[in-house]
């Protein structure tokens, strides 16, 4: 077989470069010599950028391509994608994901109490500190759904989705990435407690007041202003974002839309 | 050298893993050797998570780890991080970052124009819509300084930010990562365009009822919603969240928390 003259295949993408997605075992050298003559081919066809997405069962054929110039776009636990800028001007290929989202959960009963957890890990653990049940929104997951999901992983009980009252943005906070957090206020529609063994050291419903005074909430400024929102929240002059569904003509599923109800009611 | 005794050099991390930070080169026979005996003498000592960094140069070493069987974090352009679990029990290492993020500026001036303009790629490219200055936060950047850049570097104008609108959450966007969108309004400060050459094809002042009348935007719900928010905003009946710099606990840098001023302001 004259490898020299067969390329691998590949397919097109929307901005004018190529995808070669591999899926069969191949030997090193065979594929040297078959990327060498695909980026001939796609030079002259005019391409710029390529991707290479290579399963983690093929790890042998990476040296091959950074050889080639190829450098890492990104990797998920079961590949690694690579990619070659052609041209000769500026690469516009596109950075990988640079934030992780959170979302904190402030679920307040009739009597006023607020369910608190203690974890048994991270940063708050062995400070003595009672916070609210916070975790990580996945991608493909809804911000009011990771609220409601965390809360009932944590603490067994069920909840609405009120609004968001703030977010926060920190950075420098998990391998460079950026982190935002989504304070949320969430209506308890169960009130028993099971909490999680796995995380959680103790989760109970805590008088607002004696939350709000422990020293770690009025020393930091963040948790200050939680408390002072949740107070203006429960006075009725506080508006939040809501998630509204929207339909998209680039999207084809619904999505959400968070905005301020309260103002846009009245505007229109 | 009796590599079967030595292990890998390693730094200890918060979590009861330990971190290797590969930074010379290596056999990847050599490399096999210190691998396993270093897992051995880490599974001694309870360790659980294994993280191990490889520079791009040292590409040649992620087959040994493969087979040793550690997979893929993540990847940045110049370094591979790879992982492994010791213990029998449920892994809990965090995922890679999930989303990416974005900003949309709505600059209107005194005469109820908005800054528009026509991208030379991507999806508005070549349906005639004048649209917003958009693009991405980068990890690091705070979500006013990117809308004041982008509106820099798309049109030439000076901004001054004002508040976050709403903001929306796609799935699905760049390969299986999420989008959050921040609809920005921001006020000018100047007012001769400048286009950039190099994505931009066209940049003006529209009218703001010439805008929202493009059928576009009355086709499409989030577009539909963001020319409502606009107008209330302009009748100052709409508070969206504005950036208030807050110090932390955990965090050394001041950083920002977004909320509703208005509502916040009045409670305090």
């Amino acid at each position: 077989m004259d490898l020299s003259v067969k390329i691998l295949p590949a397919t097109n993408d929307v901005h004018g470069g190529v995808i070669v997605d591999l899926k069969e075992p191949m030997d090193s050298e065979d594929f040297a010599t078959l990327l060498r003559s695909s980026l001939l081919h796609w030079k002259q066809q005019g391409k710029d950028g390529v991707w290479i997405k290579l399963p983690i069962e093929l790890v042998n054929l990476a040296e091959t391509a950074v050889k080639e110039g190829f450098w890492y776009h990104h990797a998920e636990p079961n590949y690694l994608m690579l990619v070659y800028w052609i041209p000769k001007t500026g690469c516009t290929i596109p950075p990988n994901a640079s934030h992780r989202v959170a979302v904190g959960a402030i679920v307040l009963n009739d009597k006023k109490e607020v369910l608190v957890v203690k974890e048994k890990r991270g940063g708050f653990h062995g400070i003595g500190v009672w916070k609210i049940p916070t975790g990580l929104v996945d991608a493909g997951e809804e911000i009011f759904e990771a609220a409601i999901r965390e809360v009932k992983e944590e603490t067994g009980i069920d909840t609405e989705f009120v609004e968001v009252l703030a977010f926060r943005h920190t950075h420098n906070s998990f391998f460079g990435k950026s982190d935002i957090s989504f304070i949320c206020m969430l209506c308890p529609l169960s009130f028993d407690i099971k909490k999680q063994e796995l995380e959680i050291e103790a989760a109970q419903w805590m008088p607002f007041k004696e939350f709000a005074d422990q020293p770690f909430n009025q020393m930091h400024e963040p948790f200050k202003y939680m408390i002072e929102l949740c107070l203006a929240k429960v006075e009725k002059v506080y508006n939040g974002f809501s998630p509204r569904p929207v339909s998209s003509y680039f999207v084809k599923e619904l999505n959400y839309l968070y905005l301020n109800s309260h103002g846009l009611d009245k505007s229109s």
